[in-house]
């Protein structure tokens, strides 16, 4: 039995493919080097919903509907206020979602209900990290793109240009990767038949972990530790010592350095300009890691550069995993609907190597056998 | 490529096994007819959580500790009163779990935490039940059982030992079954390092469907729909030709009928003595399912005779899947517990089918082209 179901395939998929031998990743056919350069965040995300590129008329027409649907309902706001400050954000986020699926009364298809809820996610992140931090929220405008506008409304200030392309940069990149932890799980709950909000929870709660999601804040925690170019080999030494994990490096699914790394790596050489001490410590930890320390090379994830664009890009460390979310539901929600059109409840089996046919004693004669 | 992954082994446990040919299950090697007949949902609950039946002492001392922390804290109470009193209770508890996995700052192993939180899943459930109908909360008491003290709080009365004994061996009966899929699903999410709170979240969000735990609600329905005996066959008849499913029949690991629904039909010959009907209505479907009519025999899962308990015991149709959460948070955390001990990230692969290598055109020029 293969641990972590490595290299099993268990489902088919028209979304996304990945060539984990030579570093391809495809959405809906598209090469996501192309994608990266040349494409919109909703356009993509048109892309991995509807399986083709849109023309302009169909890109206006989910423009509009995103930003139509960006303002968060009274009731979710007053609930962001009585939310405990230091919560983590990813259980915020289960909890806000809950509450949107909740108040959820209309009768209309998953597509629909995918792009209203995408439309949410910033603002929803924004009004969390303004509120725990004591400032008025901002709303949202309409003039701003999808990137744009969610770095308006958490900062609280329109993005430079170049800011905004980076993040935009990450969320295409982010958007889809097939059958990672999150998109499966969220699979397995929409296979029930549950709704489309509960799905989502379910791929939320899954991301929040260190060894998905999570990744992202403990690379950067771990730069910051790190502190200068010259402790980088020592701490790296000392880690693989003790057989701690290097967050940010290794990939389940690509044998050599992850693509949307190549691209997000290039997209930091131009942030790190003024500042570049950050992206020298993270470079240096690539060399030292792809050296093969232990005994193999390790490649750094999209996770470990996505840290590092965040951190360029000011943004607070609590809020890093829940980034991934903005992007991420997109590829959550079309395999979820994926899944409904054609569905059996995914349902495996565990082989049990537990003890066998045990007879049962009754209470008072058991501390004598047992 | 096995649709919903039917009879892939794809890990393996020490919890339960399942034949599936002869209709036996067992956790961690005890029959289930035994357990339902001899011992008690705390007895079951520890044998599951530990591998092993207890002394006396070792279940006083879990006991004790279930009582200890029934009480819900006072921002959770007051949540509750917050909430849309029309809200899916599934929906409710994803909310209600992610609170108070928001407030739990205590660094302890995830058995505690597992107990504690098994302890207050009959008084969050009883809680909103009393609240959306305007009646005053009714708080635990620890001279009840954990069967007895859930419905003592959702019925301000204390429960007859018969129907305590019913809802009892309900409990025992759903506490683990293998990997179905909510289970699979909490799985996952452990495997990424979440947290206890997200893995039962996500199992709670995934229970939540009606091909799985949603099935008692349904299965339910279906017989009110009926009205009387005389009505079966040509409303069975009716759902088949029209290519419907019938709830709470055939279940993925079962050739023959479900050992949990024997044992609680048994039980509800007892509890239908006075008004047969709804069993007798339940009874023929039964024998109507399973002389074929479709061309192949479909048996009743447990879910259809749960669906009848709950009944009996007067519980409303919308708490019928949260039911299952009460008892089915056993294993479901025992399996987080399970994957920690030796993981790894469950991260499969999907096949891909989708198109290849597309080239990428500018918007502009797009129109003309697709």
């Amino acid at each position: 039995m293969k641990k972590g179901m490595e290299n099993i395939e268990v489902l088919e998929t028209s979304i996304s493919s990945i060539n984990g031998e030579k570093g391809i990743l495809m959405y809906r056919g598209y090469d996501i080097n192309a994608l990266a350069e040349k494409s919109s965040f909703e356009e993509v995300a048109y892309l991995i919903w509807h399986g083709k590129l849109p023309t302009q008329k169909e890109l206006d027409d989910l423009d509009n509907m995103l930003k139509e649907n960006r303002e968060l309902p009274a009731s979710i706001k007053h609930i962001i206020t009585k939310l405990p400050k230091d919560a983590n954000v990813m259980s915020v986020l289960q909890t806000l979602i809950s509450s949107l699926g909740m108040q959820d009364k209309v009768k209309e298809d998953n597509l629909t209900k995918a792009i209203k809820i995408t439309a949410k996610i910033p603002t929803l992140i924004a009004a969390v990290s303004r509120e725990r931090k004591g400032l008025g929220l901002v709303g949202p405008r309409k003039d701003l793109t999808h990137a744009g506008n969610f770095l308006f409304m958490l900062k609280g200030e329109e993005p430079s240009e170049k800011d905004e392309k980076a993040f935009e940069k990450c969320l295409i990149l982010q958007a889809e990767h097939g059958l990672n932890a999150s998109t499966f799980a969220a699979r397995i709950t929409s296979s029930t038949q549950s709704d489309i909000y509960s799905s989502i929870i379910t791929a939320i709660s899954t991301l929040k972990g260190a060894l998905h999601g999570g990744a992202t804040e403990k690379a950067m925690q771990m730069i910051q530790e790190i502190k200068c170019v010259e402790n980088v080999s020592e701490y790296i030494k000392q880690k693989l010592d003790s057989k701690e994990k290097i967050m940010g490096f290794g990939q389940r699914v690509y044998r050599i350095k992850d693509p949307r790394a190549c691209i997000l790596e290039q997209c930091l050489q131009e942030l790190a300009n003024e500042e570049p001490k950050t992206y020298e410590i993270a470079k240096k930890i690539e060399t030292t890691m792809t050296k093969g320390f232990s005994g193999k090379s390790l490649y750094p994830n999209m996770d470990f550069y996505a840290a590092c664009v965040y951190h360029y890009l000011q943004l607070d460390e609590e809020l890093f995993t829940s980034m991934f979310v903005i992007s991420r539901i997109i590829g959550w929600t079309t395999h979820i609907i994926e899944q409904n059109q054609n569905n059996k409840i995914i349902r495996p089996l565990a082989k049990y190597i537990g003890q066998m046919e045990q007879e049962y004693v009754v209470i008072d004669k058991r501390t004598q056998i047992l």
